[in-house]
C-alpha cells in the first residue's frame, strides 16, 4: 500500500470547479455531479462512474458555502447528476486502496463533516437539500442522497441504491450511512441488514417501503417532479428573496514552512515540541453594529472572517500537518470588541447572514471538537477570550490561565468575559454547549454564570466559577505549559485521539456525535484490519479479479 | 506477540476461589481481592499486586451472580483489597502483551458486562456495591471502583487513584472508565484528562474536590467508616431479610468437538458453514406459578435454567469458538408453556427471585447484543417464539419465518406470540426495548402490538405487523436461508462486527451502549495500533526498561 503525503489546498471557487455544475434559478439551485475522469486530485487513479476523492468533496464543500453566504435568495437545493444512469458511486475504490490510513480517516472526516453541513443549511438555514438519484447511487452516493431532507429516486427498473462496502471491500459505508440509515431515517435494522449485505442494492417499491428513498419517479415525468418537489421545500423557507449576498472572496493566506499567516490569525509551528500555536487576534476596529453595516462588511466583518480563516487552518493542518499533535490557542485583543461582535450577532440574530455567520462560527468549532488534536488553551495578559472566543477556553482538552501579571509587564492580568453567544448559539455536535458540557454535574451553576454575562472574571475568579483548569503564576506559568506539551508530546497519538473522542462528549448523543464518535471508530478499526487493507484484503485486491483471503475469526 | 488460543471454561464456585475472598455478615458482604500471583489463567505472567486476568474476572462475575440469587438477605456488597497497601493494580499488563487482539477485545468485553452487572445489582436488585479503596487502585482497579455506587479512597498520604493506561502502555482504560468518569461522575472533561494523563494518578482533597472518589477515610477510621457506610446503603435496601437464597447448582453441560447440550439448549457447530445453530427447548411442563413454587424449584425454574444455559454458551463460544461468525436461533416446544413462565414472572415480578430471574434474562439477551456474532433467527413448525423467546426473533440482525408448513410433516405453521415481557422487562443496554428499537419509526405500532398479546401470529401476520424479516414458503425456505449463511460466511468478520454494532443500537445513548459502541471501538482501533502492540510498542515493551518508539502522527 503506497502512502502517499499530499499538500492539499481548501480554496476554490465556482468557476474553478472540476466536478460540479452549480445553476441557479431563482429560489432553486441545482448541484450537478459531473467528476472528471481525468481529474483525480493526486495522480493513481480515474474518477470513473461520479466516483469520488477529497478534491471532488472539496468543491462540493465550497459550493455548500457560498450557496448559504452568496445566494440568500436560494431556499432549496438539489443535487443530482450530469452524467447518463448514474447518480454516483461513492468513493473511489483505488484512491481509498493506495491511501495511508490517515488519509482514509481524515478523507472520511471531512466528508462526513460536509454531509453535517448539508443537513445543518436543510435544518437552520432555510436551504433545504433534495436528492434526485436519477441513476445508481452507491456507497458514498447513497450516502450523499442520505444526507438530503428529501431522496427521489428514478424509476426505471434499473437504478438503485445500495451501500455495497460490507460485501464488495470489507469495510463500513464510512461517510455516516449506517447512522442515517437506522437514527436518521429510522429504517429497521434488520433491513437495513440486508441492505448493507447486498451489493447491487435495492431499488423499485422496496427501496420506498424499506424508507430507503422518499419516493420513487417515473424517468419521464422525473425533472418535472423534481421541481416541484424543490418549489415546495423553497415555499417554506424564511431566507429572504429579496436580499443581495455576500462575496466569499479569497482568503488572504500567507504559507511559509512553519507559519501559516492570515488577516485575523497567525499559526506558529513548533516541530520539536509537535505543536502549533493559534494566535487569534481580537477585531482591530468596532465591528458593525446593524445587519445594513454587516452586510456592507461582508466577508471582512471580523466574526466572519475569523471563522473563515480558523476553517480553513483546522482543515489545513488536519490533512497536511499530521506529526503536528498539540493545537495551542492564543488570543490577542481588546475584550469590548469582541463582546460588541457577540452583541451584533446575538442582537440581529433573526437576520439572514448574521444567522449564518453564527452558523459558521458553530461549524468551525465543531470541527475543532471532532479534531484528532490535543486542544490545550493559554490565556495570559493581552488576551480577549470573550464569548465567541471564550468557546476556545471552554472547547480546549485542559487549559491554563496566568493568575497576576508578567514580571516587568505593563499588561494588566487576563480576564474572561462571558457574552451570550456562550449559552446557546453555538452548541457541540452533541446539543449541549460548551459551557453544559463542562457543568454536567452541575446545570443550575450554567443558571449563575449566565448572570456574570459582561462581568470581567480574573483568574481566581475563572478557576472558582470552573471556567479553566489550572491558574499558575507567573513563577510556575512557564515550567508547567512546557512540561505539560512535552509531556503530551511524549504520548500516542492514536491513544490520545481515543481518549480525547471518549471525555470531550459527556452527555446526550446526536445522529452527528453518533457518527463522529461510534461509527468513525469502528470504521478506524476496520481501515486497519488485514481483511480489507492487508495485502490480500478485499480493498486492496478490488478491481484486480483475484479473491481476498478473509481471516473468519471474529474480533 | 504470542497469540495464544485458549480454552476457557466459566463454571467455578466460592469453594474454588482462588483470587476472592467473599465473606458475608448478616445484611453485608466483602468481596475482598487477594489475587494469587502463581494463578494466572493461562501461562507466561504472575499477577502481582493484585492484577487481574480473564481468570479473576470469572470468579467475580460468578460471585456479583450468586449474591444476587443465593444471598437475597445482602443488601450492600463492598469490594475491597486484602493485601496492605494495594487496592488492585489493573488488568495484568504481561497478558495483555501476550494476548491476541481477539482475546484483549474479549477480556475488555467479558470484564465490562462483570461492571454492568454490578451496577445493575445497585441499581435494580437492591444489592449496593461500595468500593472501599485501601491501597492504591491503578487503572483496571481505579474502573472497578467507578463500577461501584460509592467510593472511598483512604487517605494516608500515598494511595491514589490512577489511569495510568495512557502514559504507561498508549492503550486506553479499557473498563469502560473513561466514559464513566465523565457520563456517570460527571467528571469535568479537564479534569478527566489530566487524570488519565497523569501516571501516578490523584489523591487526597483533589482526588475529592474533581469527583474522582465519593469520600477520603483515615486509615484509622478506615473499616468503621465502611461499615457505616454499608450499613446505611443496606437500610434504603427492599430485599427480604429472612427469605432464602437459591443454590445455583453446577450446570449440567456436554461439550463435544461440534457439540455443546445443556439440559434446555443445544448448540450444535457447523464449522464449513461458521455457523452455531442455537436450539432453545421450551418448559417440558407447565412452570411454577408461585413465588413459593418457583422458591422451590430453584435453579431448575425453566427461564432461569435457560438464562444460565445460555449465558454460558455465549461466553463459551465468543472466547473459544472465534472462527464461528454466525449463531442461528431457533426453538422447539409448547407456546402455551413459555407464555405460562412469562406470565409467572410477569405477576411476581415484585419478588425477590423473580425479579433477579428477569434481570438475569434481561443481561443475558444485552451480551447477545454485543456479541460480534451475526444473529439469524428462523421461526420454523415446531417453535415457540413467544414472549421471552419472541425476543431472539427481534434482536435477529435478521430473521425468516416460514410461510406455511413443511412438505409431508404434521406439524401445525409456526405462529408468533407476544406476552408482557415484550414490553418492557428486557430492555436493551440503551433503554429501548427490542420492539421499540424495531418500530423507533412508529412508536404507536409498539401499543397496537400490546394489543395483539396472546394472539397467535402466522407468518403473514408477522410479516404485516413488522416482526419478522422474510417469509420464504418451504419451496424457497433451504435455498434462501442456506445462501443467506453462506454469504454472511464469505464476508469480512471485522466489517460485519462493525456494521451490526452500528446498526442494532439506534435511538438515545446510554453509559453502557456508549461503553460499548463509542469506546470499545477506539480501543479495538488503539489494539491494532503499532504505537501500542508493535514490536517496538510501549505495551510490548512494558517493564523491559526499553523506551517505545511513537509515531508521532495523527490519525
Amino acid at each position: 500500500m503506497a502512502v502517499k503525503e499530499l499538500y492539499i489546498d481548501f480554496a476554490t471557487h465556482p468557476d474553478c470547479y472540476k466536478h460540479w455544475k452549480l445553476r441557479i434559478q431563482g429560489r432553486i439551485a441545482t448541484l450537478a455531479m459531473d467528476v472528471r475522469e481525468d481529474a483525480p486530485l493526486v495522480p493513481g487513479y480515474e474518477l470513473k462512474l461520479n466516483s469520488y476523492d477529497l478534491g471532488v468533496d472539496i468543491e462540493l464543500y465550497d459550493a455548500v458555502q457560498r450557496l448559504r453566504f452568496e445566494h440568500p435568495e436560494v431556499a432549496a437545493v438539489v443535487i443530482t447528476s450530469a452524467k447518463p444512469r448514474v447518480f454516483c458511486a461513492g468513493a473511489n475504490i483505488r484512491m481509498l486502496a493506495q491511501s495511508s490510513h490517515a488519509h482514509k480517516v481524515n478523507f472520511c472526516k471531512f466528508t462526513n463533516e460536509t454531509r453535517n453541513s448539508i443537513e445543518d443549511a436543510s435544518t437552520h438555514s432555510g436551504q433545504t437539500y433534495l436528492c434526485a438519484i436519477n441513476g445508481t447511487a452507491s456507497g458514498g452516493g447513497y450516502e450523499l442522497a442520505l444526507a438530503c431532507a428529501h431522496i427521489m429516486l428514478v424509476d426505471d427498473g434499473s437504478s438503485a441504491v445500495s451501500l455495497p462496502e460490507l460485501p464488495l471491500l470489507a469495510v463500513l459505508p464510512g461517510t455516516g450511512g449506517l447512522t442515517r440509515l437506522v437514527d436518521k431515517r429510522r429504517v429497521r435494522h434488520d433491513h437495513a441488514d440486508v441492505l448493507c449485505t447486498t451489493s447491487e442494492g435495492l431499488r423499485g417499491q422496496r427501496a420506498v417501503d424499506w424508507k430507503l428513498v422518499d419516493e420513487l419517479v417515473p424517468r419521464s415525468r422525473f425533472d418535472a417532479v423534481v421541481q416541484e418537489r424543490a418549489t415546495a421545500f423553497a415555499a417554506r423557507s424564511d431566507r429572504p428573496g429579496n436580499a443581495t449576498g455576500i462575496a466569499l472572496s479569497p482568503l488572504l493566506r500567507t504559507v511559509e514552512a512553519d507559519q501559516l499567516r492570515y488577516t485575523h490569525l497567525t499559526v506558529t509551528l513548533d516541530r520539536d515540541l509537535a505543536t502549533a500555536s493559534f494566535l487569534i487576534q481580537g477585531p482591530r476596529d468596532m465591528p458593525p453594529q446593524t445587519p445594513a453595516a454587516i452586510q456592507a462588511a461582508g466577508a471582512s466583518f471580523w466574526p466572519l472572517a475569523l471563522a473563515r480563516e480558523l476553517d480553513d487552518a483546522i482543515v489545513h493542518l488536519r490533512l497536511n500537518e499530521g506529526a503536528i499533535g498539540t493545537w495551542v490557542w492564543r488570543s490577542a485583543g481588546d475584550h469590548a470588541l469582541v463582546e460588541a461582535a457577540d452583541t451584533a450577532l446575538a442582537q440581529h440574530a433573526d437576520n439572514w447572514l448574521v444567522r449564518e455567520i453564527t452558523l459558521f462560527l458553530k461549524r468551525t468549532l465543531q470541527r475543532l471538537d471532532v479534531s484528532s488534536r490535543s486542544l490545550i488553551t493559554l490565556v495570559e495578559p493581552g488576551s480577549c477570550f470573550t464569548g465567541t472566543l471564550l468557546e476556545f477556553v471552554l472547547a480546549a482538552d485542559r487549559s491554563y490561565m496566568l493568575d497576576g501579571t508578567w514580571a516587568e509587564s505593563p499588561l494588566p492580568p487576563a480576564i474572561l468575559r462571558l457574552s451570550p453567544l456562550n449559552f446557546g448559539p453555538l452548541p457541540m455536535a452533541h446539543t449541549l454547549t460548551r459551557l453544559q458540557r463542562q457543568f454536567l454535574a452541575a446545570p443550575e451553576h450554567v443558571k449563575r454564570l449566565h448572570e456574570r454575562i459582561g462581568h470581567d472574571l480574573n483568574a481566581a475568579e475563572a478557576e472558582a466559577l470552573g471556567l479553566v483548569t489550572f491558574i499558575p503564576d507567573d513563577i510556575d506559568w512557564h515550567d508547567e505549559v512546557r512540561l505539560a506539551l512535552e509531556e503530551r508530546a511524549s504520548f500516542s497519538p492514536d491513544a490520545l485521539t481515543g481518549m480525547e473522542s471518549s471525555l470531550r462528549f459527556a452527555g446526550p448523543e446526536t445522529l452527528e456525535s453518533k457518527i463522529f464518535g461510534r461509527l468513525s471508530a469502528w470504521q478506524n478499526w476496520i481501515f486497519q484490519r488485514p481483511n480489507a487493507v492487508g495485502a490480500e484484503g478485499a480493498l486492496t485486491l478490488y478491481g484486480t479479479g483475484k479473491k481476498s483471503l478473509v481471516d473468519k475469526r471474529r474480533v
